[in-house]
């Protein structure tokens, strides 16, 4: 590299590390807001976050910056470390600077009135309070796509700030196989008896499952020195940096699910955090590959792990310790049906394994539709009720349990719902992928072991960081891209022997 | 106004609004250094801090914000929030604006090296490890004191920043007053024997010291819907905004006074951070009209209120039945003069009343002379411990609790000390003041509460915040300016009673 290179790759540096410390500055208010902060000082910090978002997209946008990576480009080699936090900063360069302010402003004023409008329309279940908003919102968006610019369609560059390389396209062949693969399984599930989860309700101390919460993620591996865990009513994992990745959860008393398994999945998110390597620390390399395949690495500690035979031989029997009265009649395999039962319900974030990635599939259809123009906001909730049936066979009691129960499209986030089914397919590739390279990985989880596991996953996801886009990054750690293969087969061969599902229905197509 | 003048009012404001929040942003990250984050991420925390301190700077010192203050200093009338918005403004721009950045760098790093240096040596007790420091520390802080400009005094400009309108020569003729007076109570005090705060160490389970505290801070007026409390090394009032005004203590579950006592000084910061006008929020008119006069809230929460007679009349019986086995056999007047026992000690931050401003006298006298050149750096062990027998009667076993015993000459701050005699100083005169405004305060404190209290000093010195300088601030409120006068007499009542000093050194002079 040339000496005018290094100087220039030490300049970019340096302003990329002041815009670092202001993202962790802002990820430190709103960890603080929803943790920490006192009501009243709702106005206040409100300020505050405008302030500290409006220097980091000053910084995140000089034109210094943009003329150092522009020159920087050509003469980086793609295949190093510094290579990649070239053309990663650049991309971020590009899309920061792509958007005129006044659409950034004007966006921002209205989802600023869509999230309270919506938030009281859910309250009242009055789609009609929300609706002009999200007319407004979407014309914005569509405005937001084409400033980006598209080839196919308005969806994809939204996608793509989430997913870099995505497309709407691609999205909807996998979404079309999980549909043929699903809608048969759910029916079936659904026409067995409930009541599988009741050993999951009852009197269960808080002191004793944060315990238990803690001891099983520092097992897996989050580095408690290097983070921490509140409570929060949304739980949520935040990284202020790479010796600061803290996680948050909630507990509810009479339901052992909700803070278990909240742990375990924010876990999941703050060990990728924890374990990017240090050389991209204060840079644009540092943080996960895309929002899927960070959703990816929740989902599998939370589901893979969390939810397997294997890991409840391992740490039942510490459960049943914790909370000897609710639990010293149910049986491992009860408890193991409990944590896995499936049934379809109205409201996503309830979801179980089997028909969560249905509630991703309606909102893909809708927003993609939206957008276009061949869906009207007017005609919403008839059209998200329509398909509620045709997919769960359900229909919401109102539209707050309908079309108003996500936060999303009131903060204008399109694009953002599929990443969560990318996460869900990607958890499974990833492990499919870990079990093949590290046979030993069930036997250590029986043990409560999760060394193997650990440390492919590090070799071949956590470290890389931003580095490789998410196809890339895939493709090295499995052999192939993203596709819906591994985790039909691990959702046929679970819920095939839970349910006790007719051969023509859990096997393969 | 004209409407130029308006809009230049209205850019400066918007100026110092960003000003605002990034400092409420620092204090954050600031706050949770010290109570939340995990202790690897120091070096990510630091980093973070100096870059936010970085762009505060920068946008304190913007030649724009110069030019409006400028321009709007002779069309602002002086009397209106306004004009004093503009004055107190323009002051900290000149104040930022003056030092040349070399200099501020180069302090930095001095005392970066220095901290870590006073660190080493206190722990190994070995002042000749911190000496070279020191030499480089005072050779920067008279250079800063040359570039801020003074006209009598290189300590005048240093401790105008924290008391404004200040200087040695008043203070010393202060001092001089103290010292007369208090030679000779301490020497008196010092011969009585000692263990009267026996009733202070036992076993007292750290919940129920919380609680306490909670209750009585509430009592006093803290707005807990406005702040919180958590636990700090060091304990600490900080506020990130008006509506968000934290205190922290730190519990010692074998000594009483510790929590207690740190819980209501905080909470008399808070109070006063609580209660500036409202309008004042975002600007330069928020916060403290001074450091002294912040201490002064402080102190008085904690000395003339939590240390009275009165007080403990109210509050005694709720605390024996918190900690009855501890507490049972010692009646009401005992932990009075428990809570109020003194005697010399080397170090500054045990002492009680009686004996801190000789802590202070020393100090000052010594920075004095460092930075005037009249004593050398290499002198100051020998000079402090001569001083310390001659003021308290006592020699330090090493310069660890000797002259290495305090943080602040090594972080550069020369022309603090002082101010925690100023706020001991107006403690006592403030609340003379209010008692004499409003009789019943005695009254109402025996029966815990404190509503005229409050009010008078909401309505005197809380809700003005920087609008005043503080001589201006105490004349308003007491009719005179700062005196030792009120302090004097409020240490012969007490001390005079219960160390029943003979009457020629309880009296007046």
């Amino acid at each position: 590299m040339s000496a005018g290179a290094a100087d220039r790759l030490g300049g970019m540096r340096s302003l990329l590390a002041t815009v670092s410390d202001l993202h962790d500055t802002l990820a430190l208010l709103q960890w603080d807001q929803q943790t920490c902060m006192p009501g009243a000082a709702a106005g206040g910090r409100a300020e505050q976050l405008a302030t500290v978002s409006r220097l980091a997209h000053e910084r995140s946008t000089d034109p210094e910056l943009g003329r150092l990576l522009e020159a920087l480009e050509p003469e980086a080699d793609p295949e190093t470390d510094d290579g990649a936090l070239v053309r990663v900063a650049l991309r971020d360069f590009r899309r920061a600077t792509r958007l005129p302010s006044e659409l950034v402003e004007d966006l921002a004023r209205a989802t600023a009135l869509a999230d309270s409008a919506w938030a009281a329309a859910r309250q009242a279940s009055d789609w009609g309070r929300f609706a002009p908003h999200l007319e407004r919102i979407v014309a914005l968006v569509r405005e937001t796509a084409e400033a980006y610019g598209f080839e196919e369609h308005p969806l994809d560059p939204l996608i793509d700030i989430h997913e870099p390389g995505m497309t709407r396209a691609r999205l909807a062949a996998v979404f079309a196989e999980l549909r043929e693969a699903l809608l048969p399984m759910v029916r079936t599930v659904a026409e067995q008896p409930d009541g599988r989860e009741a050993p999951l309700h009852g009197d269960f101390d808080e002191a004793a499952q944060e315990a238990f919460g803690r001891e099983v993620v520092a097992r897996f591996g989050y580095d408690w020195r290097r983070g921490r865990q509140d409570r929060a009513v949304h739980p949520f994992c935040t990284g202020i940096g790479p010796d600061d990745v803290r996680i948050t959860t909630r507990f509810d008393r009479t339901f052992l699910q909700t803070a278990l398994f909240s742990t375990l999945h924010e876990a999941g998110h703050a060990m990728y955090e924890q374990g990017v390597s240090r050389a991209y620390a204060r840079g644009a390399l540092a943080g996960g590959a895309s929002t899927g395949v960070h959703e990816s690495q929740s989902r599998l500690w939370e589901n893979q792990v969390g939810r397997s035979r294997a890991f409840w031989r391992a740490f039942y029997p510490r459960l049943r310790e914790l909370f000897p009265a609710a639990l010293q009649t149910v049986e491992l395999e009860a408890f193991y049906r409990a944590v896995n039962r499936a049934a379809p319900t109205p409201i996503r974030v309830e979801a179980d394994e089997l028909t969560y990635n249905l509630h991703v599939l309606l909102r893909f259809e809708l927003e993609a539709g939206l957008l276009e123009g061949s869906l009207a906001v007017a005609d919403l909730p008839e059209v998200w009720n329509a398909r509620m049936a045709e997919y769960l066979g359900i229909t919401p009691a109102g539209d707050a349990e309908g079309v108003l129960q996500d936060v999303h499209w009131s903060s204008g986030a399109f694009g953002y719902f599929p990443t969560y089914t990318i996460g869900n397919l990607l958890s499974a590739q990833l492990f499919e992928a870990a079990l093949a390279a590290r046979p030993e990985i069930p036997e250590e989880m029986e043990r409560g072991a999760f060394d193997a596991l650990r440390a492919w996953l590090a070799e071949h996801v956590w470290r890389h960081g931003r580095k490789y886009d998410p196809d890339d990054l895939v493709t090295r750690a499995t052999g192939r891209p993203m596709e819906p293969g591994p985790y039909l087969r691990y959702l046929r061969e679970k819920f095939g022997e839970l349910y006790e599902l007719p051969v023509e229905v859990a096997a393969e197509a």
